[in-house]
């Protein structure tokens, strides 16, 4: 069986959490809770099995770890039948690639820098590196990331085009996050956002999430 | 005809050149070069086809656009035939997908935060948002990252694994910028990697480079 490294309530763990939930699979998971608050990512042991020192992380049944979500998210589309994540065609791929590229440099990375550095982030014993300047800058770069996203689903239904893909839900997990941790919220003019984030946050996988 | 936004000697549309060249088909794709230094990327022609305002980017026939260097080789290596780039099976997709974000990460974009915040970068017209601090850190990040491949270089061949993919190309690219322009070098015990390196320079796609 699969082992999911997971921390409940993060955007990174929680993307890997939905796809395995829209493919229908999570019972064929063992989910282990790794609490990042804790600084339990950062034991040798941990270390050991990722070099990265993230989560989320998956092991196989051959004892291969693969960190680093996108790759995850490969790994779980192209295992498990049902919906496409990641695309079918070389075109379809191709946009659902940059457009969750885009999500995470946007929304999950720059709330992200803004969380670690410019509020307590993780607490003093974890957040060791802070560079108050760059967290700030990233709040300005988080709404313009709103703002754009908002501006695509004014023209389609999905942030990569006519269907969902991994990246709704990049981009999904990063605004739960925003506004349940460092409460950054969607400004009320992005409506079209607002809505999609609705009719995203109604789906089956979505249920399970931690606010 | 794809249309292939360039700007020789940088990292990422190095990455797009080197695998147009390793599936063999430069001779199908226009390439137009757009100059970073005289910030060509941020006229508002170019804004409106990437609004990630970043090159390299890909023109489809049908007009579609496709920023995101990754996302622009799933395009490539689902394109054309030939060589793999990114994996046959889920384990090798997943591998090769965790492997070249960890050189994205650890070696590209590290030495451009170092590059970009801590030296002169593209000039002071183009560099408006420097923080220091921050691209100290990551010069210190950049030669921990040649450390971890050199340690994953004494264990197999390529940087994925037993083949070469295309986190052969993000590390390769990455160190390639690293010693042109900012002159990080490689440490000079990292000799697994610098083998490696050699390997990958001397390969037929790597020939067309600037340095």
């Amino acid at each position: 069986m699969l082992t999911f490294y997971d921390s409940k309530g993060l955007p990174n763990p929680d993307r890997v959490r939905i796809a395995l939930e829209e493919k229908r699979v999570m019972d064929q998971v063992i989910v282990k809770q790794v609490d990042l608050w804790k600084g339990e990512h950062r034991t040798e042991a941990f270390k050991a099995l990722n070099p990265s020192v993230t989560i989320p992380l998956i092991v196989l049944d051959d004892g291969t770890a693969i960190s680093e979500t996108t790759a995850i998210t490969e790994y779980i589309d192209h295992t498990y039948p049902g919906i496409s994540l990641t695309g079918r065609t070389p075109k379809e791929r191709a946009v659902i690639h940059m457009m969750q590229r885009r999500g995470e440099q946007q929304i999950v990375d720059a709330i992200g820098a803004y969380f670690h550095h410019a509020t307590p982030g993780f607490g003093p014993e974890i957040e060791l590196n802070q560079n108050k300047a760059w967290g700030e800058a990233h709040l300005a770069k988080t709404l313009e990331g709103m703002r754009y996203f908002n501006d695509v689903l004014e023209q389609q239904p999905f942030i990569a085009g006519d269907g969902f893909s991994m990246a709704d839900i990049t981009v999904f997990t990063g605004l739960e996050f925003s506004e349940t941790y460092p409460k950054v919220m969607v400004p009320v003019e992005c409506t079209a956002l607002l809505a999609w984030r609705a009719r995203i946050g109604a789906r089956q996988s979505c249920q399970g999430l931690t606010r």
